[in-house]
C-alpha cells in the first residue's frame, strides 16, 4: 500500500504539501492540485479522508433535502445537482422528506453537526435553525425566503396559463391545486386569479379543486370539479402529474380532450411529450436550477460569506395537444 | 451552548458513555442509547460529528449508485433505500453513475477512503475492487454476482410475460431490448426465447429491436420493428418507459392498441396504471428490494462479515388494457 511520502516523492513536492491538497483543496494552486492528484492516482494511495474532515472540519457533502423523490421534476432537479457537486468536489447526502418538518430537522441536525457542508432546499418550506446560520440555498422554493435562493417566478407563470386558455376563448377555466398551504400553489393560484380579473371573468371556488400535485389527486380532483352543473372547460393543473391523473379520469368518461376540455399542466417532465393526448405545460430549468443552487451553496460554503442573493430563472409555456379552443356549446 | 458533561448529566450517565453511545451506538445497550439521546435533544447539544467518524473510523453514510435517477422505476427504489438507511442511522450519498464506469469509480473511492462505509449497487454490473475487499451489495442487479444481492429473477419473470402473449394467441411476438450487453436484457432476453421454443415458435432477429429503457429508444425500437412485411401483433418491452414510448409511435401511426397489436411492459411505474391504454406489466418488488438491500449491507458493515447471500424475490404479471386477444387478420 502505498503511503503519503510515496505521493509527495511522485509529485515532486513536500508531505505538508500533499497534505494540504487533501485536506483544503482550494488553498493549492490548480498546477500543484494536479500534480498531486495525478500523483495519488498513479501510487494507488488511498488516504483516509475521515482524518482530513476532522483537521478541516469540513465533510465534502451537501444535503439536498426533497419533498417526494418519485416526482420526475425532483429527480431531474437533482440529477443536476449531483452532476454539478460531483464537478465541484461534493458528494450529495439525499434528504427524502416525505413533506414531514421531523424528517427535515435530522437532515438540518446534519449541518450542524458538521456531517454536511451545507444544504439545498427543495421543499418550498423555510428551515428553521435554532443556532449559528447554516449555508442554505432554496432552490424551486418560495420566493421572500432570507437566505439565497434560485426560483422560478411561479405567479407569472400561472398568469400566462391562464391568459392563454382566456386567448383561446375559454370562459369557464378550473384550476387543480397542490396543497392549499404550499407556497408553489399560493403563489400559482394568485397567477391564476390575476389573469381571471384581467380578462373580467369572476373567480369561484367552485372551479379550483385541492390535489398534492400527484397523479391520484389529479384524477380525484378533476372527477371532483367536473361534477357540476356547469363545469369549466378548461383545467390548469398545478404539476403534469396532476394534469396526467386528470386526463386519464376525464378519458375514462367519455370526455374528449381537448375538443371538450382543455388540460394544461406544469414542470414540463419527460412523460408530457408522450402522453395522449400530448400535455400542454409549463417549462421549468430544472436543470440550470440545480446547477446554479450547487454553485451560490459551494460559494458559500468555501467563502464563509452569507450573501443574500436571489436569483429568478424564466419559463416557458409550451403548447401540445391537450388544450385547444373554447367547445362551442360546452356541456 | 450545551457540552457532552451537561448530556452526561441529563442523561445520569458518564461522559465516556455519552461518548460511546454518540460513536459507536451499537456498543451500548438500547436503554442506555434512548437515554443519551434524549439527552442530547433536551439540552440542545452540537457534537462534532467529523469527530466521532475519526475516531470510529466510520462515516454512517452509504452510496448508492443508480445508472439514472430519472427512471422512476430507481427512484422508487432510492425512495426505499433512503427511508430504511435513515432507520438505521445511516445517510444515503447518491451516485447517478450516468451508466460510466469512471463515475462509479469515484464512487467506490469514497468508501475506499472512508467517506462511506459500503455501497449499494444498483446498476447491473459487478465492480471491481482492487485493494481490500469492500462491503457491497448488489439491488435489482445481476445474477451471479460474487457478493451479497437482492435480485428478481429476470429471465423466469421474461418467460412469464411471453407465456401469457402466447396464451393469448399470438405467434409474432417482437421483443423491445434494453442495451443488448446489459445483464438485465440478456437474462430477459433468455427468458422471451425459452417461452418461444417452449411454444413451438422460431426465434428470429427480425423481431428483436434495441433501446436503452428510456422513453425515446422504446418510440425508435417500436417504428424500425413495426415496419416489416409481416410485423409482429405483440411486443414485450423490457422496461415500462420503453412500453409508454411504443405505444405513443403506434397510437401516432394510427395503431389501436391492444385490437391490433398488444405491449406489455416492465417495472410497474406508477404511470403504468395511468398510461391510456393502461399497460400490462411485471411489477418488481421495489420497496422490499431497497429495504432488503440497506439490512444485508449495514449487517456487513457492523458484523465486519462478508458473507454471499443471495435473496431472489418474486414478481407478478399484473394485466392492464394494453394487451388483448391476438387479432385474426393481422396485417
Amino acid at each position: 500500500m502505498a503511503s503519503i511520502k510515496d505521493v509527495a516523492r511522485l509529485a515532486g513536492v513536500s508531505v505538508a504539501t500533499v497534505s494540504r491538497a487533501i485536506a483544503i483543496p482550494e488553498k493549492v494552486s490548480e498546477k500543484t492540485l494536479k500534480k498531486v492528484n495525478d500523483a495519488v492516482a498513479l501510487s494507488g494511495y488511498r488516504p483516509n479522508l475521515l482524518a482530513r474532515n476532522f483537521r478541516s472540519s469540513r465533510s465534502f457533502c451537501i444535503v439536498v433535502m426533497v419533498p417526494d423523490i418519485t416526482n420526475p421534476f425532483f429527480s431531474q432537479v437533482i440529477k443536476a445537482i449531483e452532476d454539478r457537486a460531483q464537478q465541484r468536489g461534493y458528494a450529495v447526502l439525499l434528504g427524502d422528506t416525505r413533506d414531514q418538518n421531523s424528517r427535515e430537522q435530522e437532515y438540518v441536525h446534519r449541518v450542524e453537526t458538521r456531517l454536511a457542508d451545507g444544504l439545498i432546499q427543495l421543499r418550498p418550506n423555510e428551515i428553521h435553525v435554532d443556532g449559528d446560520p447554516l449555508p442554505i440555498v432554496y432552490a424551486c422554493g418560495c420566493e421572500n425566503v432570507p437566505n439565497c435562493s434560485v426560483t422560478i417566478d411561479n405567479t407569472l407563470a400561472a398568469k400566462k396559463v391562464v391568459d392563454y386558455l382566456v386567448s383561446l376563448g375559454h370562459t369557464r377555466i378550473g384550476c387543480l391545486t397542490g396543497l392549499r398551504e404550499n407556497p408553489h400553489s399560493m403563489e400559482r393560484l394568485a397567477g391564476y386569479r390575476q389573469a381571471l380579473e384581467a380578462a373580467g371573468l369572476e373567480y369561484s371556488e367552485q372551479y379550483v379543486s385541492e390535489g398534492d400535485f400527484t397523479l391520484g389527486s389529479g384524477q380525484d380532483a378533476a372527477k371532483k370539479i367536473m361534477c357540476q352543473a356547469k363545469p369549466p372547460t378548461a383545467l390548469f393543473c398545478m404539476s403534469d402529474q396532476m394534469a396526467m391523473g386528470a386526463i386519464q379520469a376525464l378519458q375514462a368518461q367519455g370526455v374528449q380532450i381537448p375538443q371538450q376540455v382543455s388540460i394544461v399542466g406544469f414542470d414540463n417532465i419527460a412523460y408530457a411529450e408522450f402522453w395522449h393526448p400530448t400535455i400542454t405545460t409549463v417549462s421549468q430549468p430544472a436543470e440550470e436550477m440545480g446547477k446554479r443552487a450547487v454553485d451560490m451553496l459551494v460559494s458559500i460554503i468555501e467563502g464563509k460569506e452569507f450573501t443574500h442573493e436571489s436569483k429568478i430563472l424564466p419559463t416557458q409555456l409550451i403548447v401540445r395537444d391537450s388544450s385547444g379552443a373554447a367547445p362551442k356549446d360546452p356541456a
